[in-house]
Formats: structure tokens, C-alpha cells, sequence
């Protein structure tokens, strides 16, 4: 049978069961992203879900948050301080906590009762890093609006500042209904020397690389999508957009089942060596309900994740070319089909 | 001279002052919003600010930052991994940090070493609390459009989904190239009996109470509002909006320049008792470049907060009004002139 929504409960017994296994009998959960995943439930405000092994999980909220009244995925408390949550928790013996997450208020607290506490955050996230058929779904689905809408952007850039065209892809979310899953790069001339440049008023004039990096958050589940374009490419924009295309297709031909994640980055960063370019970042990230997500330390059937390698040279500009890809059995599917054709 | 930008120098030696009133030696800033009001960067990943009494403010970001090379606020390093940070802090003997930002990882690490380690959030903010003219200038901006994006929604809503609103609220903000401040709330009928009710299918009939809250983003700076509608209001209806009101104009009354702010909060709490409601939330936030902001203990001239009572009622629906309130040295201006009226 299709499954036509989240499986809460699923999710939950995956966490209980990789509890069992690393002998931890109680997790809490800070992380909002991590709180709708085992629940359904996005909070307004700070939460906390905390798990003990074969109860149904306790998730404390404060009354901004008092739409979760009869949550069926776990039980609600509203709690009015930050000390109700504490006293629960001293009771606990061992406890896991999402140590990227929880702050130093509470942990803090926390480590002077006399709780055994367990950095967690990679047990905590394990379970989101294989998506079951319905987030895969969704995340199909986040992909075709992205690809649309880039179309639509795509040919109308020359002669518009980089805000205006940031804006056009925020008004046609809107109109697909959903939202950006993070703040669009456009990023033009010598601005694509900057990873992650932040659209300006800069105008886009027909010789420069444009970096276009956009996603939709469609269900909760996030697109991350990646083109560069240059409508009158020059001899050496050419080149840097063959070498990073060539780097793409390359990681992408090893991306599979089973692959340890240390090697793709290696072979990344050994590519970009060998064509005399400084690495800036990794290859590329998991996908899911956050844009990114934990890193495997191999890859299993179902997960995914960007390949989106760049190459940044300061005074000039750059290119990135990002795709997602959807791990199967034998093969990786390319999660977009959107060319990839300088102009 | 009329101030045309930020005054990120100004707001470094606000932050040195009171360093050196609490004998601090040095400070690590951990929050992206507090990491753009010192340095004008907004990181796009983990980044550490670390003030040290008399000398430029260090950045450390990751590659992903090139953009922030040759930034004039701060000396900027780019630090492949997290312990090269945590080298440069054990030098420190004392350091003050954000304790409701900075996480349990980099916490327990610095917590190894002899630093004298000081939660130091309340003191990271409190220059952002009073505002300078550029800033409540963004901040009258921010106001402006919000104010003619609910114009515009406002008769438009029976009929549609809650969901079809708010996204109309976020077409109309990209189209004024502003972003929300914050996902818009379409709460109606016995929906806006949750405070913070995510935008869902149901379709708003004419008997309903709506509550929108919604704000736009600046420049950076944001603007919070609320309003209840109703086509067609019954005696209940009318009887709550007018009670919110009723509050809300009390409320603001007492909001002035040398006030404290707990006196504020027990005039709200007595004023809903006393008409028989419980208390779901308090009166107000202050904002600015995060929607919510800390509270001061003291009004001061320059500060801006929401006045935003709210009843709710389980299983019939809810009322909030809410304004975003300037205080001035005699009295406070009510900054948006956006009609009370319930339909």
C-alpha cells in the first residue's frame, strides 16, 4: 500500500531502536526539525521532545504552542519555565541530547545533576537520513517547481540588478504555493567569486557567470538546485564551466549504494587539485526536511544528497553546478532533469 | 548629520563599554543576528565573533564566507574546522558567551580549559535594544509596507483558504522587495483559538474571526502586527475583540520611557483575570532584527516593542491585537496608523 503521509510512528520505533542498541535509555530532542520529524508537530517556540525507551515520547511546549493539544504522536505538556523540563530530566540516569543544538543554558543545567549525558546528535538524526517513499515524493515534487521556476527566470537576467532576480524567484514560489527553503543566490561577475554571496544591486550584463543557487520547501521537504550561466561566455568562462561540469559527472558516476562518503570527498578535492583549483567547500550535503543535513558515512538506498562542486577565482567570478541525487539500489538517479547549458 | 547607514563602530564600543563595566576581557558573539549588528556580515554558516577589550573584533567563518574578506568591522579569519576557534579562546581568562545561542559542543570544549566562563547574552543584546535613528527609520519602512500589504488582503479573505491568504501576504511582500519577517498566521474560526496557528485548507467564512499576524523584513529590520477580522460578527465576537481592545489600549497607556517592564507584564495578567481569560502569553517582545528580541528590565527612549494581548477560547476562536509600539522621551508613538476595526 502507498503511503499517503509521514510515518510518525515508524520514525519513532527507528530512533527507539537505535537507542536499544547504543544502550540509551532516554533522548531528548531540541532540534524544531528533528521535533516534526518524530511528531508532525512544528513548534513556534523553544521545545523539547524527550523519548524513553517503549513510552510514547513527552514533547513540552509553552502556550504559544497550544495548537499541539491532543497530538496523537506524542504526549503534550505545556510547561511555563525553562525549570519544568529540568526537573523531569534529573530523574533520568542516562541521557542523550542533540549536542549541535541544545544550548549552553540547559546543558549547562543539566550537568549538574547527576545525569550521565551523551552527545547524540548523529543517533538522533540517523533515521531522517533514509527517506521513505512519500518524503521522496514530496521532495520530487519540490524539485519539478524549482526546475519551472528557473526556467521561467533564466532567459530574463541581462540588464536586471541580482535583488530583482532573487525577487522574481521568491513572487513564483509564492505562486507554486510554496516557499524558498533558503535565501536564492544570484550572484553575477566578479560576485560569483563568493560561495554564498548575498544578491545585491549589482545589474547582470551579458558577459558575466551568473551563479544561480535556489530551493522550494514543498511539504517541509527542501530542493537545492545550482546552475551558472553566461549568455556571451568568453574563452576562459568556457573553460571554468567545462571543468566543473566535468567534476560534477565524475563524482556523480561514484555516487551509489554503499560508497563511503570520505572517499567522494577526496575524489573531489583531488579533482579540483588536479585541474590547480583550491577546494572552498565539500562536494556536497543531505537533503531533507533541513536544506542541510547530516552527512552519512555511507550511502544506503533512499538517501540524498547535492553533488554541487564550484570553482571561485577572486577578481573574476565563478561557477557551481548542483544537482540532487536520489540513491537507488544499483544506480543514482539525477533527482533534476533542468540541462545544464551555459546559456 | 543624519545618519545614512548602520553604525557598526558606534555599536562595537556600546558593546566595549559595558565589557569593561563587568570586567570582562572578552566576548564571544555566536548569533547570526548579534554577528550582522556588530560587523554588517551576515554569515551564511557557523560563525564566531570574539571581541577583546581595545582591539578589532575577529570573525571566524568558513570558506563559504569568502564574501566577508576585507571586511572593514573585523579582522576576518577563515577556520577550516571548530577547534581552530576553541585554540584562540584558551588563551582568554575570562570570556563572556551567549548562553541561549552558543551549543553544548563548543560549550563542553571550552569548558576543558582554565577559561572563567560567563553567560553573557543579556549584555551581547543590550546595545541592540535601544534603537538609532537609521534603524527606527528601517524599522517606520518595514511598518509602511506591512501596513499596505494588509490593505490590500484584508476584504479579500472569505472564500479563500488560510493557506491562499498568507501566500497572497507573500506575494505582495516580494513584490515591495521586502521578505516575511516571519511565516504569516491566517488563523480562522475556531482555528484562531491556537496562538500560533500555521495556515491550513480551511476555507474563512463570513462568521469568522481571522487572525492575521504578519510582518515584512527591512533593510534587515522587522515589523510584527496583528489584526482580527470578521464579515459578520455575532454578540460573542464583538464582545471579545472589544475586550482585547479595551486591554490593548490600557496596556499602551502605561508604556512609556522609565517604566518597568515586569509592572507592564502584571497589568496585562490582572487585566485579562479580571475580565475572566486566562493568560496565554505575555503582553509583548521587543523587535528589531529579530522579530522577537530580549527584554529590557527598563523602558528607555529608542526602544521598540509589541503591545499584542490575545484571547482564546477552545473550540469557538480567538482575538489579538498587536502594535509595534516606538517610546519616546515623553510619551510613545504608536507606529502603525492601521485601522482597529473588526471588519
Amino acid at each position: 500500500m502507498k503511503r499517503t503521509g509521514p510515518d510518525f510512528f515508524g520514525r519513532q520505533r527507528s530512533l527507539f531502536r537505535l537507542m536499544e542498541r547504543k544502550k540509551l535509555e532516554s533522548v531528548l530532542v531540541t532540534d524544531p526539525h528533528d521535533i516534526y520529524y518524530y511528531t508532525g508537530y512544528e513548534p513556534s517556540s523553544d521545545a523539547s521532545l524527550i523519548f524513553q525507551t517503549k513510552s510514547k515520547p513527552r514533547l513540552f511546549v509553552s502556550m504559544l504552542d497550544n495548537e499541539s493539544e491532543g497530538l496523537k504522536t506524542a504526549e503534550v505538556s505545556f510547561s511555563k519555565k525553562k525549570g519544568q523540563i529540568l526537573k523531569i530530566l534529573k530523574n533520568y540516569k542516562k541521557l542523550g541530547y542533540d549536542e549541535n543544538h541544545l544550548n549552553a543554558y540547559v546543558f549547562s543545567r543539566l550537568e549538574k545533576s547527576k545525569i550521565n549525558l551523551k552527545p547524540s546528535s548523529e543517533l538522533i538524526k540517523e533515521p531522517r537520513l533514509v527517506k521513505d517513499e512519500w518524503e521522496i515524493e514530496q521532495i520530487r515534487k519540490a524539485v519539478k517547481i524549482t526546475e519551472n521556476v528557473l526556467k521561467n527566470v533564466k532567459n530574463k537576467m541581462t540588464g536586471k540588478s541580482e535583488i530583482d532576480v532573487a525577487k522574481e524567484v521568491s513572487i513564483q514560489f509564492s505562486k507554486n504555493f510554496v516557499d524558498n527553503a533558503f535565501e536564492t543566490i544570484v550572484a553575477s561577475g566578479t560576485n560569483s567569486s563568493f560561495v554564498h554571496h548575498k544578491p545585491g544591486k549589482r545589474v547582470i550584463r551579458k558577459n558575466d557567470l551568473i551563479i544561480v543557487d535556489l530551493g522550494a520547501r514543498y511539504n517541509g521537504y527542501c530542493s537545492d538546485m545550482t546552475r551558472t550561466f553566461c549568455s556571451n561566455p568568453g574563452k576562459r568562462e568556457r573553460g571554468i564551466y567545462q571543468n566543473v561540469l566535468e567534476i560534477q559527472e565524475k563524482i556523480i558516476d561514484r555516487v551509489r549504494n554503499g560508497v563511503e562518503l570520505e572517499k567522494l570527498q577526496k575524489t573531489h578535492e583531488s579533482l579540483l587539485k588536479k585541474k590547480g583549483y583550491k577546494q572552498f567547500h565539500s562536494f556536497g550535503h543531505s537533503v531533507g526536511l533541513s536544506v542541510h543535513e547530516q552527512i552519512p558515512k555511507i550511502l544506503k538506498k533512499n538517501m540524498v544528497i547535492t553533488v554541487e562542486p564550484g570553482i571561485y577565482i577572486k577578481n573574476f567570478g565563478g561557477c557551481r553546478i548542483e544537482d540532487m541525487i536520489l540513491i537507488k539500489k544499483n544506480k543514482a538517479e539525477i533527482l533534476p532533469a533542468f540541462p545544464k547549458d551555459l546559456y
